[in-house]
């Protein structure tokens, strides 16, 4: 099946699966929510369940494997959502289109097509909430993100803003994703996305004095995605304060976290951009603006 | 009845209420919740609700009013406990021992006994989780907080980690409350305190490097509460890093970032330390350790 023609997340999931697939999900499937994927030996689940009560802004966990050990039927954390409406048909191991593994903290193969080798029955998978379903409603309000417009990836930075810790993961900050808007839409951008709770909501800061207050030292150096560019003759530098930076929290953040904990074990993730797709939609979840 | 014999949280609401309790509640009904109390005018719950959501840990929502207006009747936030059984009989204008009262952001009654003419059809009342119980578990398993072995109020600073806005709350940053342990010590004060997910949990940070990215400049100077004194010869000391700082999310938070957010109209608190006691017990809520 033509890619563009994959309609629904179980079609995304099933084309995955069946090695049809192989390439970032952004734009498949629009309105369907998307999840960031990370597997973890069982006695590490308690911790990082805490750590994303804690720290939902950045950590919205959306549901986890039902049991230990399994990779094809989920428990949900959504209000009012059975784990089986959340992905019905799925198989963590196969679903995703490209994955991550680590070894001890250190990565040790990427990008590869499946994790049947890897998982075991001691595994547990988490999804966690991603950003591209607040970004349609931008675009829908004619508040399109900038990257978005100029077909590249958003711009991602670390932060000195600290998690708060929970059990085995300590010392970990903020990861921020970044969209310019012009100063006089803030309001406006922070009203659109508010209401998008499971995937990250509002923004977290905004403004020159915003980037500074979260640690960032310079704007044209992410972390992770590409540098912003300028746009409409406005260049995203300081010195200008009628178009600034304005900084969601992210789903690379519970990565981050994993990393940093220095977990013993296989560890094990989507690629980067390589999301898993869920049956939900996002009417599902909350009402849109 | 005396107050050495207000066993229940119930009995203490009702001495509230009729008047013969008009001391701080710390020590009373030992095991059951105590909450702090926010009240607002309901054109702000959304946003509050939100704030508490997106900062669980400083701002742990227990309990609003079942719809605007209501003073006697609960809606619950804690899972699998109905409002009526965080507190049938109560009413929340008498309940507290002493209250606060503000106008437009600005304090205009201090220590009043009852907000009956305060309150009005449009204000939401709003509890949220306090440090009592997870103290009561330290001093169970010989970890006494010193604050209160030495019978003083724990110690109370403002912080600069942000806390994440939502709506009209902008710019508020955590409060934290301080108890001094030995290094040795800190890992099982971590997973005593741990369960307590409902009242703020296990601490955000620990030792001097942890009151430093804090933006604490001086523990001898808290911005709430007691100055923290020497206990076992042991001064608390940066120069000593045997005994050291462990910063916990405290319940002035969400009343600081209310403050901040100059709201219109009146908003009603409890006066510090006269929290309104609940029906719920330690043991209803999480399994103590």
């Amino acid at each position: 099946m033509a890619i563009s023609k994959l309609s629904t997340g179980e079609a995304v999931r099933l084309a995955a699966r069946e090695g049809s697939l192989v390439g970032v999900t952004s734009g498949l499937a629009p309105s369907f929510l998307q999840a960031n994927l990370i597997v973890l030996p069982s006695r590490y689940a308690a911790d990082f369940r805490l750590l994303c009560a804690r720290n939902p802004v950045p950590c919205p966990l959306l549901a986890e494997s039902s049991q230990i050990g399994s990779y094809d039927s989920l428990k949900s954390y959504i209000a009012g959502l059975k784990g089986d409406k959340i992905a019905s048909d799925i198989d963590i191991r196969y679903d995703a289109p490209r994955y991550m593994v680590y070894q001890d903290g250190v990565l040790s193969a990427s990008h590869v097509e499946d994790i049947s080798a890897e998982w075991t029955e001691d595994h547990v998978a988490f999804l966690i909430g991603c950003s591209y379903s607040f970004e349609t409603a931008l675009i829908n309000d004619k508040l399109s993100p900038r990257h978005s417009v100029m077909q590249r990836n958003v711009p991602m930075y670390r932060t000195n803003i600290p998690l708060c810790p929970a059990g085995v993961f300590t010392g970990a900050t903020y990861v921020v994703s970044m969209r310019p808007y012009k100063r006089s839409d803030i309001e406006r951008v922070r009203d659109i996305t508010r209401p998008f709770v499971t995937t990250h909501g509002e923004p977290i800061a905004w403004g020159w004095d915003g980037m500074k207050s979260l640690g960032i030292p310079d704007i044209s150096r992410p972390d992770w995605g590409d540098v912003p560019l300028e746009m409409d003759g406005q260049p995203l530098d300081s010195s200008n304060d009628d178009v600034v930076p304005v900084f969601w929290g992210c789903g690379v953040t519970p990565q981050e976290a994993v990393m940093r904990a220095g977990l013993k074990g296989i560890v094990l993730g989507h690629a980067p951009g390589h999301m898993i797709l869920l049956d939900v939609k996002d009417e599902d979840v909350f009402s849109i603006h």
